[in-house]
């Protein structure tokens, strides 16, 4: 079958790989139908991602179908049409029982990382009852894809973990997908206002067409204070980090409301300044995550409610020949104006 | 009066004052029968609290008798004996509706710090409805001073905020009064283990009397590895910093599992670094607060039902005369192995 | 000045009054600008509420503007627009403290009931500080006399009590203006499907135009079936009680799925049966309340935003002349198809 | 194998039966060292559990050795020592998904009801991962099997639903082994006060030993009125009906505070009266559930840290060969002052 192998940091190639087998009794093998390209697997192209090793087949969002399925398999069978979850999870170690299905023993963030991904015609999937999901007959596939990784992570990263409510004010820096992923998933719960920041004015146009109610650029440095300013001087409710970067961390430090929460979804490579001789006295609570995907039951709910449109998100399609190019258009998002990018084996 | 006087960095005095009275509708003028000295009048000693300006009667701890009520308070009549909360709370404002009081927009912390306090003979006290507390007949007044800030500070800060559960694991980096308050209340919840971490060897052993499980002397840099092994490597599901320093702020991330709560409850003067760069995929909590005092109602409950017994903080007791002496020995309480010191005036 | 009085059981005129006062330092005497009937008033008018005693001046519903003010009243000033809460809280008892207005001490459902109410050119407002609500100027009064009681009923007893989610399905027993409240603040939640059920088939119509996904007529005693189909036999995530009936209460249990919440609204005359026999092993929760209204600040966020469109609740207009007319009006709802009759003095 | 099987209403009998297999690829067989017998056997023999045919296994609680386990267990292997679970679980439907053990669509309470139990000297356990737990080396066995049933259905159905806190007042209706459980549990959260009502005074006088800080007899059919006295006329923040009868359910009802929770745990054959009229005002909670089992590996936790000691509710033994002995001393246990009775094969 064909795949997109990471050959180390800055090389990639289409390669001829095995298809995949199922190894052990829980493992699934699915055929691929849709998949993305995600923020992450340009880190790993970067080099920043020590786990992922050479060689590996990347990719961890999809929808396909199910092509074969191991003995302990019981929620499966080939031919099911299945949503395929970023997070692998066994759904009995002590961290699945708690829901963190991010930290299970046996699973976490694999697919494309320590295992073979879903950027290939064909992907085995571990733990498959616990990882895939059912997805109804004439779903829109492209759609659905949005739900492997970017909608679960903006909604339980960023806006369950910034307890976002009715009448609350939310700021959202960061205009990426995952930014934009919390900002539709933040109006489930009906804020006042959602402000979001970003450098790029397209994102931004993106943002307000998505439902801010505010964009703000921050190219000149005075985003914190036009955010104070449009709060009263008070701050938001829920500040959401969706960049992961020490200055917009530090942003989010000088938004957020006395009582508030600061959800932190962006992926760090260095530290950050805590002003904690400001914010001990704050009554601020700061989170971080990776996401636990436990949320994509209720997302799919919502998906056929009408409630959530994930297709809106997709900018660009292209063949899993065409993987190259949609690397390309996917790693200069400034000029492409990609914002997803769907590929079809 | 007699009253103990906030002179400007460095000094202090035992001055005679006029009596305080009643100046808004909603004060009370309280006669004070017992206060006590807190780590935070050592800050202003030593210039570290702005808001609060030379001549000021320091104190925000005590408990007394009401001697004069303004006209709209409902809840007091003089001779009623009541605990004075060191957060004083309109109970009307924004904050204040959503159990905020650290946060009352025309209260907070404000005696001792931005009006006189309770270092004194009499204090007055606004919004007296919602900053008092009627103490039951008989009552250990002694023991119940410590329901001015401290009991409540450890339980809110650091307890509740610190999501302490039955079965789970806590460590608490601090070993004075504050730490101590949060020891006793994390008893409330039945943890499986209550790891203290301090430096003075004297204060490790009264947190083992207190109920710690284990106590660990961090002076040889070896806490963290300590705290990991014994819990498996992954680290306690509770960390609660009660010191407010850079070292024991890293100390609490680096022993914080993951999907854990690090409650900061320690007044810090400088920024801290956050090592987002690990913590981002851990799920972790990090939580500030000024102390509400909403949980006094409850702690006076649990002091009556004999589940919480306050006294075992005070080890020395003075009179108002001597309040200079009661101040050096809190001090010097590594030598004097002072906890809370009573002062009777 | 005139108002409208209870005169025992079946009779109500308008009359003339004197104009209230302030009695205690915490008052407000508040002019009325626009008043509302609710379904309460009707109930007291059957003779059913013995708490109301004749010669009582009705309602507790009310938008005005500040008259006089006690002094201890501290956030309002004359002239100040505001809204009246139909609850009235001290906002410093044990209960105002936990945020249960609705069982304060010297409070509660006072207005219209135990003290005069605001079917009246003015109402005298206790604990104002606690119990009136600032309103923006320019805000469309008419609507927000809807805050005063259905909405905070509706949204706190309905949908908080009944934990409606995104993605979840939801039922509404009763179509009138406090089931239509809580189907309108449901949606702040986005849950995937929600049923309205009622006898009467315009109200129906009403709730789909209000956003109910299917609307169920009863009168053939299918309604439960018809439920348990739409939910593949599971039963609802929520079912809310807006009668106040023991068959609309009994449907309630029959549709509420494994692991739901029955939140019951409506106010019940007489004992119900409740089928534990079947539910003791179905993991649900039942809930009772009095409105608290501790939500208004929120739902004004809400209005102000325009997430909330309290206006469409209303059907009719009067001048205080002619509030028997309106009475008349409302008391029809099934030939007028009142929902809420507005009132201007 | 020696087995105690169910007959048909009244009869029961140890008879030879083949020693279970696995059948699917995620069992186990385990051997069981320690069983014990539980009020719902008693219901099954008197008819009143049609889900259970004649013919049946009986037990639902035990600790054991595993025997034996299929392809697709991953969690046990052949010699470890496990506690059984008296709900399977498979650990990936929708309700085991939320924790929802007791609903979930392929287990639920299948032990000694819809599949062979556990008094006997093998049983198969179907979902062995989800629903086994390992246990320490050297760890009180017979204090273990009240881990099976009766400890998470007093914490959780009970405790954890009645939301008990510190310094709370809790009424526990019901002094059977269930109710006692729940006192056991109920102190994790120290409230001021336990009151435990039932007709047997050797049984409150157990319940005083175990931790109750008032025991009511309610034979003079005064009990709500004691407690309403005890509580200053208000009630209790928690009752919880640990007998499954009418009239304990009303009792409940009468002295749940305005606020309180009202947490069922007894299992009813007939409806009850919900006195609505009355209670639809008092904002209370009422709580049913089957157990999930959720809480077992922290109840592991806090047996281990001697927060919980289960061997206090052992006061018989039996091998097998006597378990009709153990049957009836359980049947007769206000005579015999039974609480469990522990069997081992």
């Amino acid at each position: 079958m064909k795949a997109l192998v990471y050959q180390g940091p800055g090389r990639k190639a289409l390669e001829e790989r095995p298809k995949p087998r199922v190894e052990a009794p829980d493992d699934a093998v699915v055929r691929i139908v849709k998949t993305t390209i995600c923020g992450t697997d340009l880190h790993i192209l970067k080099g920043d991602v020590p786990s992922c090793a050479p060689g590996r087949v990347l990719g961890h969002e999809g929808v396909g179908i199910v092509e074969e399925v191991g003995p302990a398999v019981a929620m499966f069978r080939p031919g099911d049409r299945v949503l395929i979850s970023c997070i692998t999870a066994c759904g009995r170690c002590a961290y699945c029982r708690r829901g963190m299905f991010s930290h299970c023993e046996t699973g976490g963030w694999m697919l494309g990382n320590t295992i073979d991904g879903t950027q290939a015609e064909y992907v085995r999937t571990p733990h498959a009852d616990s990882s895939l999901h059912p997805i109804p007959e004439g779903a829109d596939e492209e759609a659905l894809v949005m739900l492997s990784d970017i909608l679960p992570t903006g909604f339980e990263c960023g806006v369950l973990n910034g307890k976002v409510k009715p009448g609350s004010t939310v700021a959202i820096v960061g205009a990426g997908p995952i930014g934009l992923a919390a900002l539709l998933t933040a109006q489930f719960y009906s804020p006042a206002r959602i402000v979001v920041i970003d450098l790029d004015d397209n994102r931004l146009e993106v943002a307000r067409r998505f439902g801010a109610t505010d964009a703000v650029n921050s190219r000149d440095g005075g985003a914190a204070q036009k955010v104070l300013e449009m709060t009263g001087g008070v701050g938001v409710d829920t500040a959401i980090e969706a960049v992961g970067a020490p200055a917009t961390f530090t942003l989010c430090e000088d938004i957020v409301a006395p009582g508030g929460v600061l959800a932190n979804v962006g992926v760090h490579g260095v530290k950050v300044d805590l002003h904690i001789e400001r914010l001990w006295a704050h009554n601020v609570t700061i989170t971080t995550a990776l996401v636990d995907t436990t949320s994509t039951p209720m997302l799919l709910k919502t998906v056929e409610a009408k409630k959530l449109e994930p297709a809106k998100l997709v900018t660009h399609r292209f063949g899993l020949d065409d993987i190259l190019e949609a690397y390309d258009t996917f790693g200069r998002a400034a000029e492409t104006r990609a914002l997803k990018v769907v590929i079809s084996p």
